[in-house]
């Protein structure tokens, strides 16, 4: 700690990198970009408060790099290619290193997806860490994902494998027993997610309307659903387990727990997108291409609703309740 | 206050107003919009703190009025023209009548100066209330006022008149005796400042540098200095004292901290900017059609340093401290 690191010292040392030409960085009153003739801008924020996003031990590496990723998953909704990205850092302290490896995590996904850190704002908070990010993207506005435009018919699809960050994330807040070979086989998935920025931009020519799962898949779904006037059928069985669990799929009492991680389970950056079925062939060679698994998993109905048949092929009555920050605790 | 009311039910009921034709506002996991060929993107952010940005107790209405203008200010600063905003706001609990007021002052500003809520992100604080806003706006990018472009032989103009915010603020604070008539006088320059977009947007073609001083004229001030490599000369009695501040310049013992609040007082936001004097006239004239005060207070050099020269005529010898979140208490 150095109580003597000001404010503007703090960003000067670990908040600098270059940015590419004819953008403007951190230290004018603005940061400036500029779009190409007959693209829109995209562009989301998140708000990360210690203790209810991130536990207060968290490593400030994978911290960082989550930051950024969780911002860069709601980018990749939109089939948009990343432009850049802004800062909002409230930290108690000046714990030097902390910040150095916060950077440093950050910088990771910033360079990875190159989207350079624009500005921002630091300032001393009284009460743990806020984190707020906002990105930009450029996306093709005749081939944006949206929400509302799943239709009757489509195929819906998942990205990725579900369920590990929620069971991770249950034992690290002891909320499930702890199990430290299951914890390290899914602790990645919960600290280090992977924003699926090239299947979205893929998927934009196939896709109808896509969302990441970060709320979970049922409810995220339901805003699918919802904004577009249909509902769903899911397949259970069909919906892919991350590796780690699957000895919870057959382990005595684990069913409920699973259902839970898979159907419900938050903080996961998965996409789940409609489709055409005539797109089918496409999403399949494009998941092959990119090396990411996609996996259909259910139709969108004309009915309202969203019901999921279990793997006996009964709907399930008592679907888990979703992720509502002002609801859970 | 109702613990039923959801994080989506509260988006839906307070920041739900409609944006216009061809963005997309909240609801998909991005908001969209377009900008104009030949023009650069704008964009800024803060992070506003409970107990550190704002008094716990301040009237939410006025806090919204702030939250979105202080945000618009930097635009100001760049002459860049409002296009939307995105609002991430962590709340300990959900006290309904002080979202609707808060969300009546936020959009208060964002209807005055066409600055659309286009999204944002909604959480529960575990301390306090928590406040990021990222404002966007376009520029012609050969018109933008750059930190780096003052030169030596410009004047230093600044708009408005200084002081009020600072005043009321240490009142309220209790870092200086409270006058209930003083208070009510400065009360607004700290709560419902006013960006000063039309001014920035119309210094674009006659100014070299431009700031808003948020953090205090001396600091702000030394940061185009820095980025442009020059110094200055100011002249005390040249900056303009706002008018209920009259009496201390000759109240006993009320010069330091008027002094004080006049050269380093932040949460101000008004635009320091630099111009060739043969933009003297033509910046009077836009002052008077937009009746905004503007003012020039001194003159860049080529020699480094920053000189205020006291009424009579002296250099100042211990200029105030500025403005650094990690230094004030």
């Amino acid at each position: 700690m150095n109580a003597a690191l000001s404010e503007f010292d703090l960003i000067a040392r670990y908040f600098k990198r270059a940015v590419p030409g004819g953008m403007v960085g951190g230290g004018d009153d603005c940061a400036l970009f500029t779009v190409a003739p007959g693209m829109q801008v995209a562009t989301s924020t998140d708000l990360l408060l210690e203790g209810r996003h991130f536990f207060s031990d968290v490593d400030p590496f994978t911290l960082g790099h989550k930051t950024l990723a969780v911002n860069l998953s709601d980018l990749a909704a939109m089939g948009a290619t990343p432009v850049g990205c802004l800062l909002g850092l409230g930290l108690p302290t000046i714990d030097e290193s902390w910040v150095a490896r916060f950077a440093e995590g950050f910088y990771t996904q910033a360079e990875a997806f190159n989207c350079p850190l624009l500005g921002g704002d630091t300032t001393r908070s009284l009460h743990g860490i806020t984190l707020s990010v906002t990105v930009f993207g450029t996306v093709n506005s005749s081939l944006t994902m949206r929400r509302n435009a799943a239709q009757a018919g489509d195929e819906i699809w998942v990205s990725g494998e579900l369920g590990a960050a929620d069971i991770a994330c249950r034992m690290i807040a002891g909320q499930a027993p702890m199990d430290a070979a299951l914890l390290k086989a899914t602790r990645a998935a919960l600290e280090t997610p992977t924003p699926r920025i090239a299947l979205g931009q893929a998927l934009a020519a196939h896709a109808h309307a896509a969302i990441d799962i970060s709320d979970g898949l049922l409810q995220d779904l339901s805003h699918v659903l919802h904004a577009s006037g249909c509902g769903a059928t899911l397949d259970e069985a069909a919906i892919p387990v991350h590796p780690a669990l699957q000895p919870l799929l057959t382990a005595p009492g684990a069913q409920a727990r699973l259902r839970q991680a898979i159907l419900a389970g938050g903080d996961l950056y998965e996409l789940c997108f409609t489709a055409p079925v005539t797109a089918h062939a496409a999403i399949r060679v494009l998941g092959a291409q990119l090396n990411i698994p996609v996996t259909p998993i259910g139709m969108v109905t004309q009915a309202p609703g969203l019901v999921v048949y279990d793997r006996s092929g009964h709907a399930i009555a008592d679907l888990p309740a979703g992720f509502d920050h002002f609801r859970t605790k």
